[in-house]
């Protein structure tokens, strides 16, 4: 996916990026919120694009360290006729100063994953609602941080999840709360991305070439690459969960109660290294993460949930959606879906497309054209615009601090199961015995929330 | 699949059984195998129209405590002008009385899964080699005893797994041979088969009415329902990790080391009674097996398996297989391959069917006419033509008795495991050390074996 965001704003293709309607969403005289962004590399200047199209955003800051992403925001912002923001950089800590601003109603964290917990522990201690991508922490502990300073402070937090948003996922949670699918029993999702082009380039083209990692490299193969070395586990799971957790009402009547991981060796990466430059020393790499790591999760009402993580191998992008109950299912892999005593054949699937048109979600219906030509198919705006229309409200974000650490602390527990030799681990309760009162609140109508 | 078998067999649609062409396929002066057939209900019918196709094959004697399966397999015969076979029956035990004679080299064993086991090992020692439909017993000491009983009496045993020899199977194994998949990493398969239909029945017709079972009802209804109100686990395991093994070299220079099993709750089956006949207390029964079981398997060369087992919902069937390594990925639910740099289009499926050809089995190339219109697919031909070809020849089968119980043993570890919360389960090494050595025999050519 991060291959759209190249073609956006990577030198060759910026000048051709697609223009959305700009028209007010909102009457002028509602609130507008003001953001502060740390962090603007390439999945940073995806938010910001969702931010200049609306009239109810202000971007006021922007931080980070380093200056072509800096002056590739500061030159997106220009040509799009907006004010300029004011610029933080020169250390990893000079997002801190960007906090002590009150003229932020909040921010949008998209910088490498290690830094992601911190920040937003002291942006919400700054009293800044937190929209952060995806990753809470990298321990158990971080994730419970997360949770103890967002009560502590009343200051909200979400990931930034946007598969959620997904016109099919959003149609499949749409028949899954008619009832078409019956008492659901199973649900899976994954992270199934050839991610060989993103991990390893040549520092000067962000994909397509070269084999380096770390400095030598730029954009996400900066960083990313050495989770691949040193950690195994799911390094990725909010975008197969995220939905799963809609489906299954998780946190809201029902919770994830324990888990365990599977993981393969892996060759793939050394493969694709070896081949694409004979003899490099990077093809000698022990990369920890296994090519494919499989969890598999069990819910307190008795629903299986099944993830995948399959990032270094050749294979079209998919994330495996299956939602399954007592009276049909969804396979996203196929384009398929079988309801019974419905589908027109028994035993057979019918094509997908004709159940999710009919059952198109009505956030969808409402805001596809705003969303056309958005981020990852529409998703994104969807997802700003729930992270946006939340704090204009001063209500709890749709994916709120519980949901989200729910999502993103199933990697470091799949590294802890396969540390211990694929046993279970019990998967803590962010809510503190809530979720059996939390009602159900993500897109129950075309509302936004 | 047993659908097929009845519209063989069953009351209105046998007289119109195709008819398969019947010519020599070894000459005259070969030796015969003398078989006997323990259970000669649906899937033993199948077996022995297997039989009658062959110049090599003499039915001697069959054994089964039901006058109907005997009058059918009667009546069979003598359609197929074939000699009477004597018939064996008026107890559990009149098996023994078939084994006792000498003039039977071999026994097929379609019977419930409780009785495999025992009449296995009877048969061994008998001198008779064993071809025993899947599931081999149903502890992990009924494994080691069919093991213990072979190397002892040094008689052969196979189970009559047929997804092995699925064409779409023997062209993706002939790929993996060939290398088009690279180094693997991880295989899936399962057995995702809407089986509600067979599970229960009106005592009169074998499939689509009535929601009956044990002495209510007929055919498998009868006893393997039983299974699914007493045991969690995968049931039957061998459709889905047969081809694995194949892939993957288990037993011959691989093997399995441990695994897990998760199961989900099971409405399933109580909603498909509610349904077909509201108020009907078989509705009330706690299915203890869950309608979604997910077992996740470790090999000693570093790669993992995923298996499914899923028959209690509505679905169109699918043993889901994945095969995937460092240069390519099947995935038969989407009838997709995709080879790195071979395949059409970068991060495009290519349809199966193009890959799937062009690499088709020479043993299927040889014998596609013979297959056709045999049970499965033509799988079955197959799988009897290796039991028989193995016989003849006098070499072990090409489905041994360690690959045998290494399929079947999945059953009683993925219920342990259950039992024991999700605890992984070691998987034991029926070859006792020789998988390091053990060479890969199935399927190398065209001969059969």
């Amino acid at each position: 996916m991060e291959r759209r965001e190249f073609l956006k704003f990577g030198g060759i293709a910026a000048a051709g990026f697609s223009i959305l309607p700009s028209g007010s969403l909102f009457a002028a005289d509602q609130q507008k919120v003001r953001l502060g962004y740390i962090g603007v590399g390439a999945r940073g200047m995806s938010h910001i694009s969702e931010g200049v199209l609306r009239d109810d955003v202000e971007i006021i800051a922007i931080c980070d360290t380093q200056e072509w992403a800096l002056s590739m925001c500061r030159n997106y912002l220009k040509r799009k006729n907006r004010p300029a923001a004011t610029e933080y950089t020169g250390s990893e800590d000079a997002y801190k100063k960007m906090l002590d601003r009150n003229d932020i109603d909040a921010v949008v964290i998209s910088t490498p994953w290690q830094f992601h917990h911190q920040m937003a522990i002291d942006s919400m201690r700054a009293g800044k609602a937190v929209g952060c991508e995806v990753i809470a922490g990298l321990t158990v502990d971080e994730h419970w941080d997360i949770v103890r300073t967002s009560e502590k402070t009343g200051v909200h937090y979400t990931t930034l999840e946007n598969v959620c948003y997904r016109r099919d996922v959003m149609a499949v949670l749409n028949m899954v709360r008619q009832g078409l699918f019956g008492e659901l029993v199973h649900c899976e999702g994954g992270y199934q991305h050839d991610l060989r082009e993103v991990l390893f380039n040549d520092g000067k083209e962000w994909y397509g070439h070269g084999v380096e990692y770390g400095p030598k490299a730029i954009s996400e193969a900066q960083w990313r690459t050495q989770f691949n070395i040193d950690q195994d586990g799911d390094l990725y799971p909010t975008h197969g969960v995220g939905p799963c957790m809609q489906f299954l009402d998780i946190n809201r009547g029902n919770r994830f109660t324990s888990m365990s991981s599977f993981s393969s060796k892996s060759p793939g990466l050394p493969a694709y290294i070896e081949h694409k430059s004979p003899g490099h020393p990077n093809a000698k790499i022990k990369y920890n993460n296994g090519d494919v790591t499989t969890t598999m999760i069990n819910c307190a009402n008795g629903e299986t949930v099944l993830l995948s993580h399959d990032v270094h191998l050749p294979r079209p992008y998919s994330l495996g959606f299956r939602v399954q109950g007592t009276e049909g299912i969804w396979m996203d892999v196929a384009d398929s879906i079988y309801i019974y005593e419905k589908s027109k054949k028994p035993h057979q699937w019918d094509p997908a497309k004709e159940w999710l048109d009919k059952y198109d979600h009505p956030l969808w219906k409402k805001h596809a054209k705003e969303a056309e030509g958005a981020g990852h198919g529409g998703m994104d705006w969807f997802v700003f615009n729930g992270f946006i229309e939340a704090i204009k409200r001063k209500k709890p974000f749709p994916i709120d601090v519980y949901d989200s650490v729910t999502m993103s602390v199933i990697t470091p527990l799949s590294t802890k199961s396969l540390k211990e030799k694929n046993a279970p681990q019990d998967f803590p309760d962010f809510t503190k015995g809530k979720w059996t009162q939390r009602k159900n609140t993500f897109a129950l109508d075309d509302s936004g929330l």
